[in-house]
């Protein structure tokens, strides 16, 4: 990452952070499949992402605002949070995997929780982003009613693996 | 492009094909800048892509069907349209646009139509592609009294580069 970017164009703004094949990979896995730690991150990466890009990506993710690493010290396993930048990049996953649905092979498994996040449309975007922030950020929001957001996907996703493997 | 994607996942599935630093930003241009000659999207560059990734980029666009290449015959120039897939991407770029807006230094010019796409929400994304569609692929939909969402954006940017450079 340069320092000086490329354009002031917000499109270009959001490419040059975001528009690589691995970093919003990455956020994706920690915002879904909440994997906080670099082995979980590595050994349950659907799309069998490297040692050392792993790496450099946390490196890079955390440097540019959208990770915090948090040391427990000596002996300890570093755990990755998303920050609020990061957690503002779901419209962009949500927004990517529209289009991947539709105009490319996808598993049915790994497809019904892009399908409920459309259904759900900008208010279960905010409730999931509420959700992230409790989590990740231990920002305190209302109780909602019934299921929450994560819930719902995960529920989705279990059912949908019952018969139709990744 | 491999033949075979990393994952069935869909959010994949878009990051595997728009993921990369400048393949974005040339449908970008063909889309707002109206730039649909290789010596436009050349010179026209706000980034300053150079020849060899703008050649390569516009040929991998066409092989995955997102940008059409007429070819006018010897000594005539190679004219790029939008296919269905192309105009599909414009949520993707404007996700990526309101993310960087918010997170990165961007310039007054440049920003100003995205700040219009956003307030307009998903009814003028919908109307931009329908206007992308009757330009592109030739589809005539309903007139709509009033500017058109060229036409605003046009008219928002005019105005903004009178008090302040690119």
């Amino acid at each position: 990452m340069r320092d000086e970017p490329r354009s002031g164009c917000p499109i270009n703004a959001g490419v040059e952070m975001l528009g690589d094949p691995w970093s919003l990979i990455v956020l994706r896995d920690v915002m879904f499949g909440d994997r906080r730690y670099f082995r979980e991150l590595l050994t349950n990466s659907e799309e069998g992402i490297a040692s050392n890009i792993l790496a450099s990506r946390l490196k890079s993710l955390v440097g540019a605002g959208l990770l915090t690493r948090e040391d427990a010290g000596r002996g300890h396993k570093a755990r990755y949070s998303l920050t609020e930048a990061g957690i503002q990049t779901l419209p962009v996953l949500v927004a990517l995997g529209t289009w991947g649905r539709t105009h490319c092979k996808t598993s049915r498994a790994l497809t019904v929780r892009q399908e409920l996040l459309e259904q759900g449309g900008p208010q279960m975007v905010a409730d999931l982003q509420d959700e992230l922030r409790a989590h990740h950020l231990g920002v305190t929001t209302a109780e909602r009613p019934g299921p929450s957001p994560t819930e719902r996907l995960h529920a989705a996703y279990q059912t949908a693996i019952v018969g139709d493997p990744l």
